[in-house]
């Protein structure tokens, strides 16, 4: 019998002699290892975290003290070992275990997580609640180098710093984070640790202050505990964090059992403010992952030997690919542009760019903020630059956007990726709320194409508007056509909206990833007599009001479809436009776009099916809107 | 004839003998004194700034070389010395001078500012764009010491520091952000530069150091080089930013000029990035400033030999002053009340809590991103967080409102200060799009008042609502009321709206401060045979069904209105519930708020009756739509 079946819960671990910890490892690093073969998900970092997240439940009395780990892809040992193994191969399918972390899927999970580096706020706000309250347990935050490049992580070690209050952060120091970490920080951590000068030094240093002469007397003395302290910091990664007031103890090795029951048993036992440095390595114990960490930082179902992946279905390439493809395409033409991303080289398809244009590529790290007002400061200087970050983590420079770079009407493309459902990763990765934040910014050109070439047109078209800021979103889905150079593609004309059907009984105005569907939910009605008109609104600000003139004159009906929320989105901009344009008029609007809710994980298509927001939907509310069934509700809504 | 006549522009600073720059600093700083104690304005910080702002235009060769001052509060000193002395005296006063920096109203002005800690990003965004295309000019930003506790000056400096593009940051270091700097790198800067015994053991050392016995060889002067090093980073406040990949250089007395000069002199021909510490005092020069700098941040006229203010007319507390009271009162009865800001005490009023009850009292300092997720983190341990930010600053903690509380469904008060027109400060501090963004957050309950009274019912309704989320927007005015104590005032009832007046020919639903203007509008229709309906809507989401279904079913004609911004705010959001709920009706709907543009500065009475958002402006567009004009545009949009 093994180990793991035993062991369901951390008190489970805490009952173990401790001789069997790494036997526990073992298993559990190969229980992930198999799902995620079987499966697909997030695999590397989790390998790096074995036997730290076998630590920190051996140490800690999981749940009464909290363990906060960052973004949560590292957190499939943690779930297995919290009660969650049998439900493993469930994570990231519909109605299975999250992808990331949820404090109503477990009470293990002490606060949810998805977007990097917000650990340590959360966790100091949950140390000062405790103490405010007269509790008493222990709150660790576990967060990643490459999360220590942001500046949430570093405004809430600030924070904190200054206190008193007990509280541990653990740096799992992987000289990773989903890419290759970047930034001063990361590569100051790995010159000191790895640089031997300095264990040299270190010794030599020791040696010295121990053979002072004595005739210096007291002031040596003086002076030598001084040093103590001078040569402590400048030998130890620690300098930096005791600087912001944390006690730093480490490095540990990440990977002996041993060493790090024995360091959190010590410093559970401390006071104040903690830093505990562990060094790890993504991918431990699967040797390609080893190699390279980045690719295998999370996997589709592959075969455990050999590492192939599973035969996929061959397919149109991502929006992110023909983004990224496009984009090198439009920089070999043109020296002035520049790519600009967050820690998503990868996720965006930049690192094509990065490949092509070294010199013109900006990785800034998990540092969206920095990375839009830098890019304001590039704009300054007639650079054109693209800033391609996922939608939800732009939340992130939502002020930049709007004092750096909308205020002064600066030229800065911003492609937005996973707009709208990103299916398996969940709420947290969902972007669902650009189109609201981005109609709200004066100044901002606001769009999305209806498939890779026309959203390759409005990229060319955003590069060549000199006139303020403009961004387009794509969604985390394949393209539905065959995409041409970027070279050959024609920019949009601006403002501009497309008619592609023309019918008498309703006007469909469709936005993106909506208006195939819509054309298609077109095709659907005409076979039952109803002739819809169907727009391609790409422009959704400022919009073409020459076509909305003609076609909202034209329509008593009309249903606007986006993939974005629908409580103040695109359908409701429109319907203010509407019914201002024709005031008076009888009309009937029906607005489609995703609820007032957070959407859970699962499959993109499943869940858009269930949302209405398919050819099938769209036709049912069409057919609902001519059925003239004034009822007083939207079909939706009664629905 | 005084030298400020002759120094009109940065070249004739560079054309004095190097002598009379102090008499020109001299100058400079009285006729800011001159300026403020006549028209009010920011104070404190530029008096700091007299010989650095004097230094930097010496040695650089401007508008050539680009100066980046962060904030702006402290940039009426350069403002002086680059051509715009004679209209000072118009600083933020509508057509006058920006009370921060503006890219359109000076080449002088690199990068614009009003928010702070933004100018590092741009200004490396700017050095590498120049290194992009190859041009050779110097970028230097200018950051306060309360900045450098932002996460995105952290970011950014993490970003450059790793590079080698020449880029200059000078940290102007007065302990000081506009209230009391908080954190611990504050705690650092200070005590490395304040502590004595930091300068007696430098000298020790380098005693010790060259006394070393020769028996230990070459050894000892390996490892005396590296203590050198070690020691030096001990000694000075420079080995966080070393660490950061920056050269440090100072601390500089920022008030001697001859040091000033001589260190940027050098300073510009050194390559790489540097930062360059400088110790200045906020209030420099005039004594009342210098003791008491933070109540001197900004000041209303005064008298400049005893510094009182010139009579100002007595009139209501301010809104902020009513929640900042209203707070401390519901925390002396529940315990479990905290206050949150983000150096905003003055601001938001929140000092009077820190006053009352200090252990509940929660300044994070410029970091409102960490505020949002430490609230966050406090929320879980049912503690009840207020978290006081300005609706424009409260931008930079968007991804934390909605991944770290929306999401998870906490129960955090937010209390957004200067929502809607803040008057003076200008774009860069109106509050325009917190409805908008705020209304697209799942799970958020989003409310204004209609007064000083309102606004504290319902502080008391979101600490009482521990479902979820709860927002709450002010303006920066008066109440219009007289407030009672918070412990009196009933909570209003969650989601409800409230008709107050009822009428046939029109309906008016209102949000906050628009309230008692369209009451007082419906007054001024009365008297010409109009009868509105008033519905003071303070639940915006979720909004009262009941009456919503009422009032609507009884109107066909129907005018929202709102401080906000009106592409997709309340007014649209409403749009587009009437219309589904009253579909194919013929209805007369027209949407007033904030048009979609960044508004000037100014007077807010005056921005508001500008934009027809004052009784007269409303009572006007109400006329043009019971007379029924259905020209297909609405009266504001054509007039």
């Amino acid at each position: 019998m093994s180990l793991l079946d035993q062991v369901r819960f951390p008190a489970d671990i805490r009952a173990l002699p401790r001789e069997q910890l790494r036997q526990l490892a073992d298993e559990v690093r190969d229980r992930h290892i198999d799902v995620v073969a079987q499966k697909g998900g997030h695999f590397g970092a989790s390998l790096g975290v074995v036997e730290l997240t076998v630590a920190l439940h051996r140490v800690y009395d999981t749940p009464r003290d909290q363990l906060v780990w960052d973004t949560g892809h590292q957190a499939y040992i943690h779930k297995i070992l919290t009660g969650r193994n049998e439900q493993l191969p469930t994570i990231r399918t519909r109605g299975g275990l999250a992808p990331f972390l949820r404090r109503d899927e477990s009470e293990y999970d002490a606060f949810g997580a998805g977007h990097a580096a917000t650990s340590i706020s959360a966790a100091w706000g949950m140390a000062v609640g405790r103490d405010l309250k007269g509790a008493d347990f222990d709150v660790v935050a576990i967060i990643g180098d490459g999360s220590m490049g942001c500046g949430l992580a570093y405004e809430a070690l600030n924070n904190a710093g200054h206190k008193s209050n007990d509280f541990t952060v653990v740096l799992n120091d992987n000289d990773m984070s989903i890419g290759p970490a970047v930034g001063a920080l990361n590569k100051y951590l790995t010159s000191m640790v790895t640089n031997p000068a300095y264990n040299k030094v270190r010794d030599v240093v020791k040696d010295v202050l121990h053979r002072a002469p004595r005739s210096l007397g007291h002031l040596m003395e003086e002076v030598a505990g001084k040093l103590e302290d001078g040569v402590k910091h400048m030998l130890t990664p620690g300098m930096l964090f005791e600087a912001l007031g944390f006690r730093y103890i480490g490095p540990v090795d990440g990977h002996d059992l041993d060493e790090l029951v024995d360091t959190f048993s010590r410093v559970r036992q401390m006071s104040g403010p903690i830093l505990v440095h562990v060094l790890t390595q993504k991918g431990k114990g699967f040797h390609l992952a080893e190699d390279d960490p980045w690719t295998w930082h999370a996997a589709s179902p592959f075969d455990k030997i050999s590492g192939a992946a599973h035969a996929k279905k061959a397919g149109r390439p991502r929006y992110q690919k023909v983004f990224g493809k496009g984009l090198v395409e439009l920089a070999d033409e043109d020296p002035r542009i520049v790519a600009i991303t967050a820690a998503m080289p990868d996720g965006t398809s930049t690192d094509l760019f990065s490949r092509a244009h070294a010199d013109r590529y900006f990785d800034v790290g998990i540092a969206e903020g920095h990375g839009v007002t830098f890019a304001a400061g590039l704009a300054t200087q007639g650079i054109k630059p693209v800033v391609a970050i996922y939608s939800t983590f732009l939340q992130r420079g939502y002020d930049n956007i709007v004092h750096d770079v909308a205020l002064q009407d600066l030229p800065v493309v911003f492609g937005m990726d996973r707009a709208g459902i990103a299916g398996a990763d969940g709420p947290t990765h969902n972007g669902a709320f650009d189109i609201a934040y981005m109609l709200a910014v004066p100044n901002m050109t606001v769009t999305a194409g209806k498939n890779g070439t026309e959203t390759l047109a409005l990229l060319r078209a955003g590069l060549q508007h000199e006139e303020g800021p403009f961004c387009l979103r794509w969604p985390r889905d394949s393209v539905p056509d065959e995409v041409p150079s970027a070279l050959t593609i024609e920019p949009t004309p601006h403002a501009s909206w497309e008619v592609l059907r023309r019918g008498s009984d309703l006007c469909i105005l469709a936005v993106g990833t909506m208006v195939l569907p819509a054309i298609d939910a077109a095709q659907e009605l005409a076979a039952r007599g109803i002739e819809a008109t169907v727009v391609n609104c790409r422009y959704l600000k400022p919009y073409d009001r020459a076509v909305f003139e003609e076609v909202v004159s034209a329509h008593d009906r009309i249903l606007t479809i986006e993939e974005g929320t629908v409580t103040n989105g695109f359908g409701a901009f429109m319907t203010r436009e509407i019914t201002a344009f024709r005031r008076g008029a009888a009309l009937h609007i029906e607005t489609l776009g995703l609820p007032d809710d957070f959407i859970e994980h699962g499959g993109r298509g499943e869940l858009l099916a269930d949302l209405g927001l398919d050819a099938a939907g769209i036709a049912r509310s069409a057919r609902a809107l001519t059925d003239g069934a004034a009822t007083g509700r939207s079909a939706r809504e009664t629905a």
